[in-house]
């Protein structure tokens, strides 16, 4: 038995035990914890320090060595992090019953998965963040993190684990995988016997690699190729100040937007303008021929690959198209099922494009960047599945559920 | 690009039209393809007397030909079946909406999930059933049916496109793969560029390779290892009946007991009473040695694999247990998470094993084989979900769709 074994057998007998922890019990655990994390917040701080050092000798970019930092105040935000979940209502034990003609009363009751195994290579508050979803719905969890925030992550893990301990839950509830090799994503993949759910936060080359070699059950997240697309009949001036947004507010996350569409009739009056603003932020623009034509040189040839790149990052790529037709056939061809944008004033194609785009949020005249658990109403996400099944959109505790039906008979059998 | 791609990728396209197809015309679709069963019943009984002949020469049992046999009246009851499909309510565009503080209204509504395939052994009424219930859905569907019934299901399906057609749909909304072969079971479950959904239904091993090779979402289906705890406060004439009923009512399908348990303290009393009962239909029994003990060697040896076995056949394993510690360990770990039956009168334990054996559907003192769409009050089914993911227990049209977000913005930017 590998120690990653052993460790899904043990998140799986504490799974057991979960499943039938009442909410007092799983919100004290995570109020102990929150303490414990701002507490220890100098230990947890001494292991960032040698992350970071870790960080600066492989010579990692400034903004990347921000998003591993920790602080005083940062600790505190994911303590008040946890204590928020701990708020929210428990997504377990909902239920609701009918009573057959024969006398069975069917109860249909939310439960937990079990054990739920999350890949991601993001920042440390992560980990309490994740972790905390997952104890509140009942699911212990197995926590991959990436191999920069190793030391930072399993300090915060060690913390959990002592807290949930002290509060009468098995410490085995919250797990950190101590290999944070490709391997040890491997073989979290093919944990059937027990791994429920697979939950992979990471890029496109992650997210390829889960759907080739997973044998648990998975939910995709966070794969964002978003468009604006800007309808002939569009509010000009809003249509620039929501692409300006969706592009720019904040690059690196997955509902900003990577492609620009324009309709052909008014491509010559608002490309410039879009342009206008976006050059602000010195965004580099990749266009087809008409895009360059209208333009100039400075706008880099667009080849197909880039209508399928998600950037992450100052860059978007413009097509100029006949219509309607052309945007939605693009969009559902080249997107990946995230959020999608139209700017119109017309009220049917507003309609047609809310119904026939394929994506788990669709927006008239608004920015794809309000795709969001918080944004929604949802409260804290786990991440925002960009598949059908299970769950689409923003995840909240609802989604790290499952249901069981229980039947009270008295004696009754099948005819 | 093989016949199996191009039809996932026809499938693909006509399930963007039918996203859109409103109720009246699934209905009407629906209601046609009914007529056009009935109507062409002769083309249909001809088909399938060339699949009875076949299966003759291959010898096949008599009762498994009586399953893939058709009659008129069969072939009624199969339109009827189509009929009431039509007369259920839309799952598709179920909707709720909030509107948020920034002035956006956002609404969650139901929608298809796209392309579904059904991977299926079973009897030619599965057929239309399972596309009636995709059709209704809003979803296209490929059909990989075995090869006994193959050509009984190509006459049953190109009716279906014929009608689906006529009703103004496109014909590709009903699919059959057009060879049974494993290899054409392989490369369904690896389309995962046009299968939204793959349903397997069938047995242990099909399942098995399902979980091995696919890469395109799945729900398990249909496997049933389901026991019958005879706990020691259980009215014993009450748990005779059910066991009973468990076990012989209809012992080919998944909700049928496989095993029962018993506790040590009544274990003299009860399992002669259950052998009574279940030697009317001549019921092998398979025990421990207690077990053995009390029954006699009549009882065949009990091995460790028998109690990992559905043998969806007259045959019966038996353990006494020493309580409901044993019992429910021995089931959460031999159990296929379907249904499972505990006979008491003690309230406390009641709860208890309703809340710690994990599976889709717990019974106190009432047979397994309530677990089913129609049982259950949902209508018609489409399989019995052993997963817990996006649907557990009886699916019906609820379980085929996802849902998305629509957005309406008056030029919402986020701060």
């Amino acid at each position: 038995m590998t120690q990653l074994e052993l460790q899904g057998k043990n998140a799986k007998k504490a799974a057991l035990r979960l499943m039938t922890a009442g909410t007092n019990e799983k919100n004290r655990a995570l109020l102990m914890i929150a303490d414990a994390l701002e507490k220890n917040a100098g230990r947890i701080l001494a292991a960032n320090e040698d992350d970071l050092a870790a960080a600066r000798e492989s010579g990692m970019s400034e903004a990347m060595q921000d998003r591993l930092r920790l602080t005083e105040e940062r600790i505190r935000g994911i303590a008040d992090g946890v204590r928020s979940v701990a708020a929210l209502p428990d997504p377990i034990g909902r239920a609701e019953s009918v009573t057959r003609p024969n006398g069975l009363i069917i109860t249909k009751r939310t439960v937990p998965l079990g054990v739920i195994a999350i890949i991601y290579e993001a920042r440390p508050n992560v980990t309490a963040d994740a972790a905390a979803l997952c104890l509140k719905s009942g699911n212990a969890v197995i926590l991959r993190g990436g191999k920069e925030a190793f030391r930072s992550n399993t300090e915060i893990v060690s913390l959990m684990r002592d807290a949930v301990e002290t509060a009468g839950l098995p410490a085995d509830a919250v797990n950190i995988v101590a290999d944070t090799s490709r391997e040890s994503a491997r073989e979290l993949m093919g944990l059937a016997e027990y791994v429920d759910l697979l939950i992979p936060r990471g890029g496109a080359g992650l997210i390829r690699s889960v759907v080739e070699n997973a044998r648990v059950p998975v939910i995709e997240t966070g794969v964002g190729n978003c468009h604006v697309y800007v309808e002939k009949s569009a509010d000009l001036a809003m249509a620039a100040e929501i692409l300006y947004n969706a592009k720019c507010s904040r690059p690196s996350v997955c509902n900003a937007a990577e492609s620009l569409l324009v309709d052909r009739e008014i491509a010559e009056t608002f490309l410039p303008m879009a342009k206008a603003r976006l050059d602000e932020k010195q965004v580099e623009l990749r266009g087809c021929e008409e895009t360059r034509r209208i333009l100039g040189p400075t706008v880099v040839p667009a080849s197909e690959e880039d209508y399928f790149t998600e950037y992450d990052d100052y860059i978007l790529s413009i097509k100029v198209v006949s219509g309607p037709d052309e945007a939605i056939e693009h969009i559902n061809v080249h997107g990946t099922g995230h959020s999608e944008a139209i700017i119109t004033n017309d009220y049917a194609l507003s309609q047609r494009f809310l119904n026939e785009i394929d994506a788990a949020a669709v927006y008239v005249n608004a920015s794809t960047r309000f795709t969001d658990g918080g944004e929604f109403g949802l409260g804290a996400e786990i991440g925002i599945s960009t598949q059908k099944m299970h769950a689409r959109g923003p995840m909240g505790l609802e989604h790290l559920t499952s249901y069981k039906y229980t039947i009270f008979g008295n004696g009754q059998v099948r005819g």
